[in-house]
């Protein structure tokens, strides 16, 4: 028997301004690929109706994510709209030691302290959406459900849009399937990348002895 | 109407040694995907009974190949078993210019050779056998059929197969449905990478606007 080759788990970040997409995108990738799990945030903004605790965030008080910070148990954190959002080192590290990969759904802030830390265990995906008029239709939908206006989405939007060039890879959501497909097909393609695999060495020296 | 995002296509190698399965799979993948060709190599070597020239190889002569050298026509060229093998230059050229990808069927020396000139439009995939057993029965298998000895052939394996590092992609072939699985997502991978994307700039301005 040939010595296995196995790999180091990644890193995959999906970013995209509100109303592209992107959760949808996360929650069917996940749904569909078992050997990938979500990096779930640490926030100080209050738990809405229809979150859950531990699933959608680890939801803590503005000390507590301050004591987080000095104990350098984020491999991120950023301000957003006013509230701290935190990514909690240890859940991640576990994983990826395991073998395992871990979704992110961050933003740019976040992404670049990641890729400061994480180096070639990351891959970044920013998805856009497909039109102007597609993403204010969505970004009105979402204003009624909150308190935030529709200009100060579409500011945020424009902020996050303009980040795009630090991403590996950019996908065009027109359609929800064909944008899965392709986030499936960066995850598979970047799992068989070279500097991603361990043993190959010696799994090569098995097929010439 | 957001302006069209397009690509740059990209230069695919497939290398492996002899007995991996990588023509079966540059086939499969020719078969199946209308947006890549094969760059038909030009060789000094004797036509074989079932070769068709233009499609298998273009046959040419050692001066006739000298002059193209001369000529600067070839992408890459190497000497292989006393043979002359090299890739013209142009066909790829016109390929890589119209958007569309070429899938090169080539070795050790001659991916060195191209990425030295392909830079950022080159994807490099290693191909490994299964195991030593599977590797030798294909040898001797292949061997039948021709002039060189089994032992030939699995050195010249062994000289391939030590060159799997400088490779961006390392795919096992244990099942040919799973490794052509591989290849295509990693092409499909590849085509959504930011670096090869043009106009994203000008479809975001669109968006914001």
């Amino acid at each position: 028997m040939s010595p296995e080759i196995k790999r180091r788990g990644l890193m995959l970040v999906l970013s995209s301004p509100s109303g592209a997409g992107k959760t949808t995108l996360s929650r069917l990738l996940l749904e569909s690929d078992p050997a990938i799990t979500l990096s779930v945030s640490a926030t100080t903004r209050p738990k809405r109706a229809t979150e859950v605790e531990g699933r959608d965030y680890h939801f803590i008080s503005r000390e507590e994510f301050d004591s987080w910070i000095r104990k350098d148990a984020f491999l991120e954190h950023a301000v957003v709209f006013d509230h701290r959002y935190g990514t909690p080192r240890s859940p991640v590290m576990d994983a990826l030691a395991a073998g395992r990969d871990v979704l992110f759904d961050i933003d740019w802030q976040g992404t670049q302290q990641l890729k400061e830390r994480a180096r070639e265990d990351l891959v970044s995906i920013f998805i856009l959406p497909p039109s102007h008029a597609e993403l204010e239709r969505r970004l009105k939908e979402r204003a009624q459900d909150s308190d935030e206006s529709v200009s100060r989405r579409m500011a945020k939007a424009g902020d996050e849009i303009s980040h795009w060039p630090e991403y590996d890879y950019v996908i065009v959501n027109r359609d929800i399937d064909r944008a899965l497909s392709q986030v499936k097909a960066i995850l598979e393609a970047e799992r068989a990348r070279r500097s991603r695999l361990i043993g190959v060495g010696e799994f090569v020296a098995g097929l010439m002895r």
